[in-house]
């Protein structure tokens, strides 16, 4: 398919289903993406955070996103996370995944190590230039422990490097003034810009952003698809308040962590994935390893808030 | 005055105008207050971080104080920030601050000092006990090191400690949480929600917030007023681009420190104070020590980009 | 008193003695002060990070400082902290140090506002040429979120603005380095470094620093008087156990924060009051408002300690 | 080989020389290893961060490891970094260093994701688990974010999952209470701490550590060998005067990044290299991309540094 320019829409970032043995689950993947493509998402974002691509070998990864493309089916375009620390590894990911049937790609700065603006520019081109897909930054500070510049997203908008940018920074205000710059340079019109800020959806999109990657999409893409219909017809208030929705669901990543047993990964991921097994989409709700599991109350919880949201 | 429960609008955070020599200057703080009064904002922050609060001696302090109460003359209710390090000091500065006139305190959690959230609970508390005026909680983790809990402000609202929330943790989506949280138990009608993200105000109002306080609106007061405005009345694509226009404006906080010579304190208060005494407000531009002073190249930036905003 | 040049030895950084009411206790800071001088050690630092300095008022800070100057009577040098957000804050402490009777201060970079290297240097000189007493610069990080630089501390060093340093920052590697570059100039001849980390004093006597200013100092003065003594002889397999046996009694302030109740600040400042209540020393273990107090459960684990090291 | 348990002595952190084209060479690697045995070291520690390994692919990786066991060939034992996100991708990592004939592993906490201590734990046990080689944990927080605990360390030695820890946090204080507790517990005799502190290795040795992983001693492995030996005679005056030669050798990582034009990794890593290539013991002194390359000057002023050291 002809990859749209700039990508539009709900683009949830897809769990990565595993069995109780911790391998990829592709019946439940088929079933992930069906429920999605089926809500009416726009594209699919494979292996990246809420896909647990950080615990993922090569091996999975490869398993996981070609049950996503061959399910997909052309029907909406595959993104596909080339996650690792620095560019020649970001190379062989990137590799993998285009014969995988990758649409686009997603790619962080360099991890890990220290690096710099210079540095993190070189890195997108030399990536850009050793495999021909579309490539979008990813900008997630909480991971990488940098944040793009907007200098660096402005010169690799302008020079064609990137196809958009996925900004998982959570800084709102350096995103706006990002989004003035590009339109300033006519380059909105062609630089996607999807935000990661699921909780403000609604204003990204009424700041000019031209879609969202929603890791609680997958709990709920219909209400993700009904945001982003509302906010693209101008019903603003009426977003606010799906958004509201939206954000009251989202406590269901609270309980795993509340008292401070397990990491913020395991509490937010396990509680997407307990959510799926709960409205029947995924066969297992096991997460990766070394990640603790949810308790059964902790399911109980989210189990009350799923049916408080109608989704049970 | 009894002052507004909740407490809505524009409430720009004053710099403080100081002589060439250092010193407070009470002249020239009475013309900025004009300036926002009769720009028509609903309320007047003194001693913010906007108002250099940190660079400023207790005696300054109350100077700017005195004579931002003198020249508000009760047509606006004035806020007084309350900024040390823990509880006792606060006290200390809040009991000034209410002989000074101030109709309201706003106080951070400790800082310089490791703490923990009971003990901001505690903080608050004590604060609020010891003077009686309406208490703001200034949720500032880029200078104390800490971010308030959504847990310790929903207590803290619904016992009464707070009158309200100014949140410059540019955290939006625990903002949205906590307006979700905050508006299911019945509290944002008493509680104010006031943002300090004043890149994205259109965004905090169409969800919820119920002012602003931008450091910028010291600058172009009329243009937040005007922002202000077209959110309460629901016209969001105007009010998006009313936004961007102070957006682009805001670039005049970038010629300071552009070369990394100075703070970033420096840069952005710098240009403040150059762009009031350029559209002479202020009679000096200059800041506190150890703060250097922007370079005439710097002030020629920031006098190119009021020209283009029609600011001159 | 001459002030020693460079400054060299035990230098305990005093809790400041509360009442029950959160007042200072000035017999008890007298007590105390016995306690050290009598130990042996080299000089008293006041109203630093032990001495809950953040969380005291003006007027308390004072009451404490005239309290140990009047107790140590000449015999060593009093050290004062002055702790607060920038220069002109700063200088007003410095002159109450001085009419207080301090004969040196010390001073951290600026905090809550960002800075930078070169405001930090204009701020440290300012300081100097206000207020005519030895100064010395308080490198702690975790405090002030900013970190000296090698250059500043060299670039003061030289030109006769620091007296010393006391460094906080536990960043050992760049402490030698600086130690390194200081003898190559000829300036540890008259340039005090004091390290503040207590659980490898050896080491930093060793690399060559001059004192030490240790917190649990205030609990097991002698055992410090005898670390620094083994150390200036070269005595230095018997050093490393005598600073392993301190580091063995640190423990005690980990019984208050492990459980997650309250913040590290209370655990460790509460243990030294508790141990020095349970020695005797003082009146009062309670520490300062909002800090909470340790449980019977931990002054129990600390008395287990106190007894375990022959304290008691 | 057996394994020395404890592993003592100097362990140098290899520089991975590579090509123009970015390849690794092996023939330099070979000279790279004969250059560290011939000086007198007492393992190898291939692929870690000194080693460029975020900059590696995995057959770069391999093929380094493979010609350094090659070029050892027995001498001494080889440990290799499997240094990957989390559990499952290092397990991938380890089964590649064991094939390729290391003789014990080097493994992180998780990162780019958030973890947990209970969670950590639960990495290390399931790599010792999956592959049959010692384990030692590598303590980086710069790299990975977390640090690792007192308490987790302390398991994981008691119950045989680790052989020993490679410390590169820093935090001093922290380790010389991880040491008295290990003491305590009679795990110094197997468990080996080994310290990635290059500027203070006499304090580490002091406090006991068992031996040091100094990336200056690619550079200069006659230095470390000599300085080793002068600490573990008990000659700690003049051990303490070999650091501070080796200290102020160090400044050759500093001319790169002087200026603010690239990152610390490129110009310390790229001073190594430098320096290796200068003393004709590698054919090349490039780095891996995206870092950038050393300016002329810089390669003089390390040169410089080099002739005053002795080492050309």
């Amino acid at each position: 398919m002809s990859f749209p320019a700039p990508l539009t829409g709900v683009v949830p970032p897809l769990c990565t289903p595993l069995t109780a043995e911790g391998e990829v689950d592709t019946a439940s993947m088929r079933s992930l993406v069906e429920h999605l493509v089926g809500a009416g998402v726009d594209g699919l974002f494979l292996l990246g955070s809420s896909g647990e691509t950080a615990y993922l070998s090569d091996a999975q990864r490869r398993t996981a996103l070609e049950a996503a493309v061959a399910a997909a089916d052309g029907r909406v375009p595959v993104l596909a996370g080339v996650i690792d620390m620095t560019t020649a590894r970001v190379i062989d990911q990137a590799r993998m995944a285009k014969e995988a049937g990758a649409d686009a790609l997603v790619a962080t700065a360099p991890f890990y190590t220290l690096t710099h603006p210079a540095e993190i520019a070189n890195h997108f081109r030399r990536i850009r230039a050793a495999v021909d897909l579309p490539l979008f930054a990813y900008d997630i500070p909480v991971s990488v422990h940098s944040k793009l510049s907007r200098d660096t997203v402005l010169a690799l908008a302008e020079d064609g490097t990137l196809a958009g940018l996925k900004d998982s920074s959570g800084d709102d205000a350096s995103l706006r003034r990002l989004m003035v710059q590009l339109r300033e340079r006519g380059l909105l019109e062609r630089f996607a810009v999807l935000t990661g800020a699921e909780m403000v959806v609604d204003c990204a999109l009424l700041a000019g952003a031209h879609g969202v990657v929603p890791g609680l999409g997958n709990v709920d893409p219909a209400g993700y698809v009904e945001l982003y219909r509302l906010c693209r017809d101008g019903k603003w208030a009426e977003a606010a308040a799906a958004q509201d929705r939206l954000a009251a669901l989202f406590s269901i990543t609270d309980f795993g962590d509340a008292d401070g047993s397990m990491s913020r990964s395991a509490s937010a991921l396990g509680a997407f994935k307990a959510a799926l097994h709960l409205r029947g989409v995924i066969a297992c709700p096991a997460t990766a390893a070394p990640q603790l599991p949810l308790s059964d109350e902790a399911v109980k919880g989210i189990r009350g808030l799923l049916e408080k949201a109608g989704l049970l």
